[in-house]
């Protein structure tokens, strides 16, 4: 073959970028991916497109991707309008009965439904859930050390069924973060916790959570991309982890010990980012497992 | 046996009564119910909570019921308190792209909740959908002869596979009748003509429309228990039909003559209405059939 | 709704019948009930029809009613007419091998065939078995306290092969009691016991006695709903139950401790006495469970 | 080898035999063989054994046997002990209620039960019908160009489902040849007419006539090996086949007419008769068949 | 029947060969045969053909035979074309590496396609394998008390995946006995060892073991028909055993010792012999069983 | 993220290779690959390593492949050491008996196993067949307008059966080019012929034919990477298409007018040519369809 220098090395460079995806294709047939979808990756229109577009891909591939989804600028917005006002409490909503029934309105009502039109006009099929629908996530009051939140919710129980039976018959889960109460009140729940608590539940092989950052940073700025749970503990300690990624990692150690393969905290703000982290050796943000890999 | 004359006759009567229901519950295993869900059964919360423990006992005997709802108050509410006008055409509102938003945010993040908790309140498993979930009601602008109506949309197609997805998980659907139009955009649509477009494509053996009168009267004022589609037609010719009635009927005439076995026009406010409908032989509305019974 | 009071009672309770119905059919769905069939339900014609009736309404609906039927008076008329003599024990006939060959003869050739052809003639299909065929009872000879009973059997092995085949293939069983002795020959088994032995065997979920009283009374006469185990032993010992309901209801406590859920000792002189047992919630009989409910 | 010649000798042909065995053996695994059992094989105790056991080889090989047994001489002790006279026309018994009475009740009461008893013996599991369980054999009053017969039917149809539910099960049926009226009466039916019936309704590959004669011989007494049915019916014109075996051969005509494969007429005083017939390849009797083999 | 005496003699030793052979039939029906096929079975034309159609009716009854063959003198012929020379110790050959090549060109290309052919000419459908192929017989080095033996294997590991996956697919297969050692190199290995090999991973019913003797010979010559592991072993110590057959008979007690039913050592030179051992009561060659029978 | 451009360059390089080689897997999940092996990359080593781990991966990822080989010089070098003359026409082998014997023992007993070796060290499981396996490939002698070939054959009947069988239990089949002829005896067959026969016998999504050249090149010597067939049949005809690529494309030809979606000439001495050809966009070689794509 008379090919150039340069054409040899692109065909290399393509079989070697495939032989290495092809394999994570089948070790990851049939499995769940939790995606905790929010900021950038979803505000940004165009990552928003591409976003909804991977996911319809990783299902045509065999993969059952469920998307758990924050709320947005939205939500103060309504208040705003409605006239309702909020105290926050270390960046968490004091959420009183009002505000409850305007951010299940509005998750549930304009941002869910977002999503799950993006994913359909990508060529797959979405179903927006509640946490309120079919007993998907009970919840009991949060008791945060920091006061009280009002009708914030900590997930007790997820029932994974309705998940589990739309994945088998092709349909793509989109979740919005709200449970219900033992007495059958809605309750806000951080998104965060939300999906760590449903990747629990259908036995993800992944927790990806989706945020503003490149993953884990160690204290000279550089990414760390592999963390034990341990590892992770420690980083906390030594004041390396800070500010909103704690509760973040909290919930990824969570996650991993109650049977999630891995959790990982990378940078939705790179196009194609869940591609890049699921189908490359390397990945692309911090990989948290139980145990050192 | 020493039994008094009442109580033999009481156990006649419940002996009549089972045996005449129970083979209802054998010829309506299985077969998908749609019942168009408004008025005062759905504002009063004690007809609300016992169309709910209905619609579970409907499920646990092997019936598959699917509600579609309608709009309220709520809407309308919401649309003043946010400062939104609408100016409404014969009944049905005009609906700019403002109020279609505020349309699907109440429909779906507040009234379909609010069903969905009081059926899982009662014992089942409900998931509320909106006809944009997994494609569920494709749309078309409405052309109505009264005027451009705005973002209201006349279904083109219904895609059951959702449906019939959580029928056969043992979750009961609840539909909002919001559709997507041909670019993607957010349709209003009649909850009458959507519940009749989902129950030709479920192939529902009943279209149930729950309304605030008895069913259809003759012109002295009592009911009319069955009606043929030619019968119907020849009733609004001639003017026994009136009003909103006429857009009701058409959509039965609709739905039985895709091949809904019969469409019910009954009355929400009598309790249970659903079970004697169902269950006993004369049933308690108008049933609506394609050639005389 | 203009209705009248009347019609709004009619109608409530109704729907009270109704809804308190359904429950037990989906509860009962694929159990089997095992039926003794016997005394004026089975010699009465009307009663006969009834019986008939309700027994393939129950099969419509999903249970899986076993029919065990004592002898009648042909049996005693047929060995009159062949002039052969019978001695009693006790009530118990003492059954030598011409006897045995009419009892044989009479219970599979004439009184099955006639319940099977009036089940069959009311809807249903039904077949007709000795517990002579595909080894359904095996039994030994009775030893009786009373004296040397001739061929009379007590059930040791019960099969249920057949009887679980022919339900699942939508066929009602009616079983002769007659059984397989350890030599192969022809044992007569009483009906009650008969009935008991098939009822353990196939699992029921209960056994039904159908009698010519309204159940056990009390002393003072009236009928008691419900009882333990231990409860009937009592009543036996203080001599509150006397005669002929003392073996019954020994079978009844031997079919609950072999795993049948409940026994009951019903009137069959009731029109529908099945019905009434089976699908109202205070049910018709006396109720025999293992432990107090 | 030292073997001696005889030794050799005696091994190839129990090789050939066996070698011309098996195949028929395979062809024939999970076909119905329906067989029409009656005369010496029936009442000689010693043959009566082996036909017993050679039906429960031929299930446990994968055959699915069916037996249609006639009467014997107990019906016609019967009518006499119990001084009930009937008239014969042309070897057909006229049978009034009485008759018929006592005919269904020694047929399914005392020689059904005898042959299922027997084949149970031998390690199979039988079950005795009679034509009017499970709506087996509905028949019409036979029109018989000799006279009123009375309650003497002519099936006009089988259904097989009770039949091939027990063969699926393993259970061997046994059937007496009785079947409902159009008024639901019982009517007698000659057993090779029934055994004919119910061969053509289970699609059996073999109608088996056991009889008391070596097959269809020719004018010379020659047995004749295989007959078309347009040879049968040369044999009739010209007198060669006369009297009972007239019948007969028409059952097995109408039978081959009606897709069974074959009818064979074989005598039933060879032991092992069904065995020679089936797995050799000259086989025991006549075969008839639609064509020329 | 006017039938001669002899054709009644004929005809009852015929209904006993049959009525002997169809219980095998049913008790192998499904299982499968190991035989080890060599010897003048394999290299005389006509008891080859014969071979291959017994192979042909055991599958068609339901039985899986599995063919492993040995070498023959064309191994020998093309190493001797090839001026190829090779060692012998004690019977076993010494085999380097140019040896094994044409030792499994000629067992894989040669003899194995042969008999592929013969059985496919039978009307069977037969594959041929090596022990290499689907990692069928995996080996480690023979370590001889006599030496070196070369490239000469022992199994270690059987999968039997590909035999179980083309027996239920209606094929035969067919096994050269050529193993894969540890670093992947080619092993030849004794096709009685490779034959038992298999009968214990497919969990045979039988290792039948063709040979050119009538089976185990009692010290006077005749053949013993039945012997436990133990009194082989007893045979060995006390001489009556001898040379060849020792090995082979270590093979079958290795086999039975690790679940196949029973070993089979029989007279590959009497025709049928397959056929005669498996369908006979009393079988043709020795067979070896874990415990006295 | 302070990545460096040249990062982001691969990340979004790699993330677009992920995103176009995906849609393949899904598209070709399940469907059958068939390959002709041969040339450059059968002959050295590491080209054949790369072959071998390309085949499994490819198998991992839900693709059938099946490997159809040439021979090689190690036919001619053994005609050579058995010194047995051979006569070409028109670079076909005219094949007598004793070459006849020798191909096929040097492809099945040698090539064949080599193949498979290679294969089952790589991690996959193989199996060898001949194209006389399982009744694989019948053939007829081959009628050449260039003069008597000998022991040539053409296929006539391929029966896929086995390669189906193989393909569900998750073996690979490789499949030496031999079949039977119409008496039985063997013929050689061309391996291009035989893996197009194969191909359009399983119904193959893709018949790749690696060779020696990049594909079919253009007068300028530019690689075509799409062709028509007619437009096939028009290079040939304007002598663009020469030589030995002429046989090639008319099997290829053949192939996709037999069903197969699209053949393809590819170079087989690019590493991971199938890699490349069958996961990115444009291919390797060139592409053959019924019409113009």
């Amino acid at each position: 073959m008379q090919s150039s220098f340069s054409e040899t090395k692109y065909w290399l460079r393509t079989a070697r970028t495939i032989s290495e995806a092809l394999p994570y294709m089948r070790r990851y047939s049939g499995k769940s991916f939790v995606i905790k979808y929010g900021g950038h990756a979803m505000t940004e229109p165009e990552l928003a497109d591409i976003f909804a577009s991977d996911i319809v891909l990783l299902k045509q591939v065999g993969i059952n991707p469920v998307v758990v989804h924050g709320g947005g600028p939205q939500i103060g917005n309504m208040l705003e309008r409605l006239n309702i006002k909020s105290n926050f409490i270390d960046g968490l909503r004091v959420t009183d009965q009002a505000s409850v029934e305007v951010v299940e309105m509005v998750l549930s009502g304009t941002i869910n439904k977002h999503i799950v039109a993006a994913i359909n006009s990508a060529g797959g099929s979405a179903v927006g859930l509640s946490g309120r629908d079919a007993h998907l996530i009970r919840a009991k009051k949060l008791v945060s050390p920091k006061g009280d939140l009002g009708l914030v919710g900590d997930p007790t129980n997820v029932d994974p069924h309705v998940l589990t039976t739309l994945e088998q018959a092709g349909v793509i889960p989109v979740v919005a973060p709200v449970g219900t109460g033992q007495n059958g009140e809605i309750l806000n729940i951080n998104a965060d916790t939300a999906a760590g608590a449903v990747a629990s539940a259908v036995g993800a092989v992944r927790l990806l959570m989706l945020t503003d950052v490149p993953g884990v940073l160690s204290k000279n700025g550089s990414l760390i991309e592999n963390l034990s749970v341990d590892e992770v503990r420690e980083l906390m300690k030594d004041g390396t982890i800070q500010g909103g990624m704690i509760p973040k990692l909290e919930t990824c150690i969570q996650a991993v010990e109650q049977g999630v393969e891995a959790a990982v905290v990378l940078d939705g703000r790179v196009p194609h980012a869940l591609l890049l982290e699921i189908f490359t050796p390397r990945g692309l943000g911090t990989l948290i497992t139980r145990k050192k890999n």
